[in-house]
């Protein structure tokens, strides 16, 4: 069913807060099985507002909106959907009982704007809210549904969970099964020419990628009459994705590459200690985001100088003389002298150019090298993508060390 | 000038992403006294595109496009627009020749689609995309503006900044000067109360609130027909506002903390080292995000561990026995076995419970100590807010840390 998701608040038109509501609505609506068409989002303005539901369900059959349903003056989105739905705002007994008996229980006192939200769309039915004052509700009209739920997330979320998910999912009659997979190294056009002749042609299951900072996803969708039949067409769809760019995939299931390794690293139980120049800690903080990661690490080393390097990791004032501080030879003993210092079983380190500044021809900002010690081998690997920004730089650095742990203990494939 | 945002996208209908580029935006607009009216979000549809950009004219003169630029199939807001606006996509030279310079120097092979990337509306001004492949451009007809930009945030936000702020603010007839002042460790709600009597019954300067993680920003705006007008009447309410929440002030020009407490260090030259437990590499990653941080900071430490707690920094494992590891005691003895290791001017430390497992009532998740050693000095802070997420946490504790540095050495206050 086509749906179109309506926000209404002037504090998004500010730019106050960002509109996670359609964000989750869409997903939610997505893998019920409804095409979401449009966003919307409007001041809290009658003229606009009735202007934008007559205009949605000129395409769509179904509205989801969200605020407006409050007690304050410019709330005003219930008046709006009963008058384009032909219908009238009345006292509903039910809602009055309900705001009275909320507001005893919480010992405060109902001012009479409170009295507005007890009125409702006299054919409307009406959503209770658990977690806030404001009642939402579905009103149909001719086939078409509008289903009117509050503003603030938590409140919303939780009507849309526990009222307007039962009420969406009855109304269906196909499913809909998708796979988001994510990948590192390979950029977000050389990934389409490669999977050219799977989306070539190809209806159901769809494809769909998409650019993240440095990386890459791959939606995989189905549309079926049951989840069984729409999960089979993606798991296939997936083997073939598999086959032509396996080596670049992280993850099968949406999971963030950080997320994906300190799974691993728990999971294998591997210790592991970094030892970090031109990312300057930001290694050990995404580690860090992991729970219960103190069981594999313990220490890292932000060797940012050149003498913190040779005095926390023994690496070679002749060393940096000779091959320069940003070379394989310099993150090669680091990794090594990690490793005598920590005793993990696997020691990471980098050194590179994060920028803007310091860059030439042969070493350009942006550069850097990934020391990897690890089950006897000792080896150094150059991370370059391009040269955007120290922040960006930074960040790239950061997953090519992140992946570059992940194809060493994945049980994906072997190193 | 009446303005809508259109954001392009079948990743934002999934829900697979935020749209976040529609409150950048609309924050930005707002700031540069453009009224922004309506939010819309169409999937790659030329269709329903077409159909809102008509409808979207209706009402305002300004439309600002995000998404769609780019090199694949479905990327058709460029066609789109020209069409609607009466014009025709042509091969632009100057895009051609910047477009293989940037893949030439990037060592990348430019693929067929990629050259869709260098055709333009043939009336339009082009607007160049520095921090990625995809122009953008600007397009008028009868008076009716659209300015179309790339949708990964980090090229449109590069491309607002440097090329549709300064073309949006030629266009208006009043000057709006804004000054976005940045707060730390005071809530939004009692920001507001505080306020209240410069707020009531203002028309301008006006004075709004944002909350952010953690943090608090206050926009002071002021619009009249010369910058010095509206200049002076926003210093005149800034002053208002410092004396009466100066101490949580740490920018009065829209600056993140760290670049404040990073620009301050290298300006005085402190040097400065880090022991860092539950942020975990948070706070030395930030420090490094300056550039030339180099000069003062040399040595940072993530003793993650009780062990490299005791073996880097020398904490005594009876100081941990007695108080636990999440303890001013602690907090200041890595701070002082810093001192002692590094020489580093400033020494900071933090030991926490990030969580979301380990609380008690005595010591909740989210808290933290905060171990300072400057000038003599030796002792240390507790940071708690709430506990609302591991992430969040770690996030607070680290601006709770960046904070206390700024109290050390702002030029404002003395500490």
């Amino acid at each position: 069913m086509k749906t179109a998701i309506l926000t209404v608040g002037t504090e998004i038109l500010f730019g106050q807060i960002v509109n996670t509501n359609a964000a989750f609505l869409s997903q939610q609506l997505n893998n019920l099985g409804y095409d979401v068409m449009y966003h919307y989002t409007v001041g809290d303005n009658p003229g606009r507002l009735a202007e934008l539901i007559h205009l949605a369900f000129r395409d769509c059959d179904l509205i989801l909106t969200t605020g407006g349903l409050g007690p304050t003056q410019d709330d005003l989105t219930k008046e709006t959907i009963a008058k384009a739905m032909g219908d009238v705002v009345v006292e509903n007994p039910a809602c009055m009982k309900y705001l009275k008996e909320n507001y005893e229980r919480a010992g405060r006192k109902m001012t009479p704007n409170n009295l507005k939200q007890a009125y409702m769309p006299s054919r409307a039915t009406v959503l209770p809210n658990d977690a806030g004052t404001a009642p939402g509700f579905a009103l149909e009209q001719d086939g078409k549904i509008i289903i009117a739920m509050p503003g603030p997330p938590r409140e919303m979320q939780r009507m849309f969970e526990l009222q307007v998910k039962p009420l969406l999912q009855k109304k269906q009659d196909s499913v809909i099964y998708y796979r988001m997979l994510r990948m590192f190294g390979i950029g977000e056009s050389s990934l389409e020419t490669v999977l050219l002749p799977l989306i070539d042609g190809q209806t159901d299951p769809t494809l769909a990628t998409y650019a993240k900072e440095g990386e890459c996803s791959l939606r995989i969708a189905s549309k079926r009459a049951t989840e069984e039949e729409a999960r089979a067409a993606v798991d296939e769809m997936t083997e073939k994705v598999r086959s032509l760019v396996g080596d670049y995939i992280y993850s099968y299931d949406d999971e963030d590459l950080i997320d994906v390794v300190g799974r691993l690293l728990l999971e294998k139980k591997i210790t592991i200690a970094c030892a970090e120049s031109c990312t300057g800690g930001l290694f050990a903080g995404a580690l860090t985001d992991t729970s219960g990661i103190s069981e594999v690490f313990g220490h890292g080393y932000v060797t940012y100088s050149c003498e913190a390097k040779e005095t926390e990791l023994g690496v070679k004032p002749e060393t940096i003389e000779t091959y320069g501080v940003v070379s394989p030879q310099v993150a090669e003993e680091m990794a090594a002298g990690l490793a005598a210092k920590t005793g993990a079983k696997l020691c990471i380190s980098v050194t590179g150019l994060a920028g803007p500044d310091g860059g030439s021809a042969e070493k350009p900002v942006g550069l850097a090298y990934i020391g990897v010690s690890y089950e006897g081998r000792l080896y150094a690997v150059k991370s370059y993508y391009r040269n955007v920004s120290r922040k960006w730089n930074r960040h790239y650095t950061l997953l090519r060390m992140l992946f570059e742990v992940y194809r060493l203990i994945s049980p994906e494939k072997p190193a």
